[in-house]
């Protein structure tokens, strides 16, 4: 095991398992706010353009966690500052 | 156990276990939705035409954090930089 | 313990944990899909035609992720690029 | 411990906990929706097709789930690629 | 600790294991389906036919998970390939 | 350390174990379904016929799950394959 | 550490572990059921014999899962083939 | 670490985690019953001979099962029939 | 380490591990008696005799269960008799 | 290590411990009581002399349960007798 | 690795874990008082008197079992007995 | 496995974790705020504007909580002084 | 490793898991009030001095708690006596 | 190994853990806080003001706890005089 393996085997651990577990909460954060939408449209048809723009909005800002996970995968798969030290 | 196995044990573990962590919530969040869809549906079948379209637009954005996963998962088995490296 | 071996062990542990673990969750969301369902019929018997339709769109979609995760695990048996590596 | 005595165990392993941990979620899945069944049935006598129907067709799809698991048990204990491998 | 105790020891724990974990959530299930039958069954006492007869089918189902497990307990018991390689 | 000591002291735990959590769930279901009958003769006293009959049914239903547990425990203590094995 | 000293501590941890856990849940099941009758005394004074009837037995009926727990205990303790077999 | 340090490290071990584990779910069903006991006698004064009487017979039974587990701790410390093998 | 220190060492863990967790469920018992008959009290003024007694019952029960757990603590440490084996 | 050392450490974190896990569950209970009765207040303050006094006489019975732990973390640190032995 | 380091470590660490788990549930528990007081405050405005009495008490009798584990701590930091013996 | 190896492992590690765990809970608080916002709307339309004034607050507030954790994973991938210091 | 490191280390991982930990319930307690209040607040909007009053007193509670770790934190690292006495 | 490494690492382990599990549960509290808020704003639309001002107070106390984590991770990475030590 020499050092380029093991910063090598690090990352794509670390890669997997950032966006796993930091994809899951986001992804229960959306269900709870579409049902949570779906309950309102049913109780109040009216409403549907201000419920509807108040999704979107959650929806984004609920993304923006899980797309900071895949970022800091992509980075450690494809951009890893420790693996190009060792590779250089 | 030289580099390359290492690096081959560690990425399928990755790519299996990213895949079945990572899907695990939004398919929770998918249930959630579908239920609380068809819930809305029995209790106001005339806004049914605003309910389907919410719950498509939200099942759509939960199932892409299950497709980050399978990405990554993808990548780690048939694209993965670290092991081009090791049998390069 | 030589290469090929502990490839093989990897492969056959994660292909068995990632069917079961990421078809666990899949299978608690279409079991609370069907549940709202009926639920759904017994109180508004008229709009069957919705429920059962959004029901199965539903299902088909939490399936999906059984199914990535079935198609992975089918992958890391008999198409598995490390192994294929490791024997040649 | 040789090489063929590992991927024996790590077989037999896999095979128990794939079945074990794959059952169990669909038969919660399985129970919720007979649960609300019945629950359907005693609310909505009339509806009687519609939601034997509807919860049939569920329990096949949950079946499916664990059915997954128990095919990918069996390849595992009689039809091993990496069994007929090392034994070869 | 020679290869056949190895075999023999795994498939011991791997059947206990197998049967214990496996028949945990049916017979969960089926308690959640009784339970659900004898409610209904107080609230519309007249329905008694078709809540029988569905509770039956569904714990029939259930049963079938169960039994899928003890079957792989008693494979690995009484008709273990590995075993059967290792003391031939 | 010798083999049979190995499948001697396997085949005690695994007996143990699987007797204690193989009976922990079908001893829950069996409470909830208790507890279930006794609310609903609380609540419909004139339907104890059936209430009573099927909590029978299903009270023997979920003891099977316990039976089978008992059953591979009392095989492992009694009449276990691979013990005989060894001290032949 | 002999084999027969290893026999036997593992014969000391299987007993206890299997009384402690195995019977953990009959009591959990007990407590519901008893809470469950005296919910339904209180509000149902007048069935109170098919009451009492029907809890107790259900009390037998999850005593007899926490007695077989205790008897697996008492063989190991007391009329334990492996121990008898080491110290002859 | 001789032999009859071992058995008596198990057996201290294994009596106080018996008793520990085994005693917490008897008493938090006795907490239930006492609960369910005293809210009932608030709605329903009258009867509150029927429950005094069901929840002495519930709670005599409860500290049967944290008995056993006490009778199996003594026996480990008092009468154990692995230290007196050892220190004959 | 020599034997006495081994079984000193366990015997204290043993002493306070049982006691800390063998007292934590019967007081979660205790608070919530004390909360239900609270609500009692509330709820029927009344019968603050009936509610006191049986609350005072209850409580004297469930401190038994804690009781055996400083019973068997003390015991490991001031009459232990592996101790004095091993220190005689 | 010598013998004093592992003694001392195992004492220090006992003490520590026990009085951590244990005075966990009495301080909930108490904050139960405290709760329930803060409600029965609100719902009925005529009755504010008995809902005091038995909060008072419950809170003292919860504290014993948290008192017995400090009495053992106590007696660990400054009156252990494992703990004399080996410094004499 | 010597005596007094090994005591040093330890004390630190169950000093802070001390600290931090026992001050955890009384912190919830006080969370529940409060929020308790709250609601009480805002259904019976006049009982205002009697509530905070109420809460004031049981908030310093919870404070009380946090105090416990900070003496114990601070005892651990800067009066340990263990500690002073092996620097003596 | 050199000092500066070990530092980058851990960077690594410790950056995806930070991200993957610190990034779940305000994802789940925001999950719970778009849905509360989601029911208020439909319960009192009118409110609108404070509605969506105070949740957009409240995103930002808990937002926070999430960059500051990006904040410290992207300082230990990109400005490590540890790092710093050994590649010097 | 040498001792200084040794007793360096384990202050750094005391003082942040203490934070860490000790930090997480009086912030869930804080929460609980504050949710509690504002529902109040909502419900008797003319209580709303004394509702505010018995809010503060309770963060300042709570807070203390969550003090009490952070100075235990402090003193582990800017006043620790063990770290003194060997760096002295 | 040597010690600053492995100083280094500690370091960078703890802040970045401290700050993941610190930043949790404040954020928990804010998430409920802010939906407290959102209900009540539905509720008493005229109470606006006092519920936005005691939610505010209530998310900055909230902050804080967040904020002595920050703070801890801070120091631990730019001014940790542990690290001073070994570098010196």
């Amino acid at each position: 095991m020499d050092n380029s393996t093991l910063i090598g085997m690090v990352s794509i651990i670390t890669a997997g398992v950032t966006m796993a577990i930091g994809g899951m909460i986001p992804a229960l954060g959306q269900g709870k706010s579409i049902a949570a939408a779906l309950n309102s449209l049913a109780q109040q048809p009216d409403a549907n353009q201000t419920i509807t723009r108040t999704l979107f909005v959650g929806l984004a800002m609920l993304e923006s966690v899980a797309i900071y996970c895949f970022v800091i995968a992509m980075i450690l798969i494809f951009a890893n500052p420790f693996w190009n030290h060792f590779i250089a």
